[in-house]
């Protein structure tokens, strides 16, 4: 990234009394702090479950937390061995490890034109070459990222048809990042990719969106004939997900109704997504967007040839925050001026003079 | 790694009543348990702090714990800022971190003939090329993968003449692996190499050794110019190392006298080390082995041509596991036989028998 762009999208996140439209993180107010709290109380009570709780453990992780992982992707129609999943730090470290199995510098990677930033800056790193899922480059790609149910930014779920499309392409490892699947607004998400191709896709899920990110768990599903292979990658990049960390959510999940709690962040998102949509169109409809069906933000386009640095420098100055649109752009392109706008952590009742904001910061900018 | 000897491996871990001298874990009795259940007590006391104990952060990770690090390894020699260090998921993405920095499939790595087991798993997953650090590939070498103050398996330190040899060549990237240099026993460990070529060292550390491997919580030194990158690497690769990890390790560092706790660990293991030694020198002096300087484990050679696998068989069946030594070895050579052997987890008093079972093994499969 830009250092400059870097320096000042990171010196928002520490400014306090912004209103903070940036940053896609979930909302605190909404962590299960006191059960996670007792939860680490209970694994660290007694000398023998601390004593195992802080030692190393295996590449693939804890076998509870699999079986449970796998239990709640039954649910959804995939029909897997725990032994299909390995524990990772985080859904990104399980997008690394699904790009380092089959991907190779220099091969095609398709995903939608705005996608996850850190992702984009993972295939980079890779050397992989970027293209659109719509664009020719999908009969020459080795891989597809893409997040079927809920996207990163644009809160979309993937066409019926696009879908069909990546089915179709036998030679394509797909990766399925569901990250946000659970937060469709409309309920439980349905079969995943996997289901239909498993031995070419890898299935991406996390804890970070519906219980916390702090704790860094997060899952990859892989083909069957990948299994050696990724949990020696796993041991070789950093042996093991942390033991404790794992051990808290297994707990957790015993002890809790999950799908009740995922379905309450599912109505609360929901009603946050609203409230900013309403600010948009009374503020800013000289802009357009579409109503997310999921996940934790809203993506802007706008036919503007603002350039997003003096905007975002302005909408600082107004005291908001948004997240660039070239971070997420296959091209990096900082025009025409787009941007997320996230709706997840700040309070609702500041969406409206957030928007207002944005308008006048937009105004002054383009004025000039 | 063969999957049968992986088998064999995984099965004597779990297999309760057996002599462990396989694994190379610290030993459970010493985690600080109650003062890290103290420490996660506190970081989920408040509302507040738990909301930010759970939530994202950078990249770099906490500004306070690489503060304390910093002031650690200041004792050592070593001036650095906070900004010289990005934590990391434990020593080993550290080391992963510093090879995707600068490695580059085919180039040369040397390093000990005898090595860190995941490490060398790492640099054949990335597609580097090995040799002993006294061949004649240093001269071509563009990496060195040491553990200059204690190695693992070996538990001795890099020689002087070795030391000057690394720092000659100038176009060398070194990787300094100190994952185990507090547990020298002679005392505290010199200034690490990065202090003599900053431009081109990465020092890696952990509280694995120290501390405990569960919260997965180290460190990576760059040089100065590679800051940017190894941050970008670090967020492609993971986003973080865990919030709540760092958060309880740097409230621990700064609760309890650290310096006090290793001085007392180094105590502990060398008095382990003396025993295992001792329980060789009686039931198998027929065995080649160097008192360690500190570390885990010693390193056992032999001129036999015993087989590695059936000896691990004979010796699990006698109830008795070790490290198998092609496991260590930059050529993975199963002959002459060589394995390591642990005395940081197992109970001192099941030494001398643990010997006495792996020498009639070893004799049992030598006669056949």
């Amino acid at each position: 990234m830009d250092p400059a762009l870097d320096a000042l999208i990171r010196s928002a996140a520490r400014r306090e009394g912004l209103i903070g439209l940036a940053g896609g993180l979930p909302s605190a107010r909404q962590f299960p702090k006191r059960a996670l709290a007792e939860a680490f109380a209970r694994a660290l009570s007694t000398p023998a479950s601390a004593g195992s709780a802080l030692q190393y453990g295996w590449p693939e992780g804890q076998d509870r937390l699999r079986a449970q992982i796998a239990a709640g992707l039954a649910q959804r129609g995939l029909k897997i061995a725990p032994a299909d999943i390995v524990i990772t730090h985080g859904a990104q470290q399980a997008l690394t490890l699904a790009i380092d199995c089959v991907g190779r510098r220099g091969d095609w990677l398709v995903a939608d034109e705005v996608s996850y930033p850190s992702a984009l800056q993972l295939f980079r790193a890779r050397g992989l070459r970027l293209d659109a899922l719509d664009s020719s480059k999908l009969r020459q790609a080795r891989l597809a990222y893409v997040m079927p149910v809920v996207s990163n930014p644009t809160g979309q779920s993937l066409l019926a048809a696009e879908r069909r499309r990546l089915l179709a392409r036998n030679a394509l490892f797909i990766i399925e990042d569901d990250a946000y699947a659970e937060l469709a607004f409309a309920g439980p998400p349905g079969r995943p990719l996997w289901a239909e191709a498993p031995e070419r896709t890898f299935h991406i899920g996390t804890f970070s969106k519906v219980l916390c990110p702090g704790l860094r768990v997060g899952w990859l599903v892989m083909p069957p004939r990948f299994r050696q292979r990724v949990r020696e990658l796993k041991e070789a990049t950093d042996l093991q997900a942390g033991t404790l960390s794992q051990i808290v959510v297994s707990d957790y999940l015993t002890r809790h109704d999950f799908a009740e709690r995922v379905a309450r962040l599912r109505r609360y998102y929901a009603r946050r997504a609203e409230r900013l949509a309403e600010a948009l169109s009374k503020h800013a409809p000289f802009w357009r967007w579409a109503e997310p069906a999921g996940g934790f933000s809203i993506w802007v386009e706008t036919d503007s040839e603002v350039a997003e640095t003096p905007f975002l420098r302005a909408a600082l100055k107004e005291g908001v925050s948004f997240d660039p649109g070239s971070l997420f752009r296959l091209t990096q392109a900082t025009s025409p001026l787009g941007f997320r706008l996230c709706f997840s952590a700040a309070a609702p009742d500041t969406f409206a003079e957030g928007c207002r904001r944005l308008a006048r910061a937009w105004r002054r900018v383009a004025r000039r």
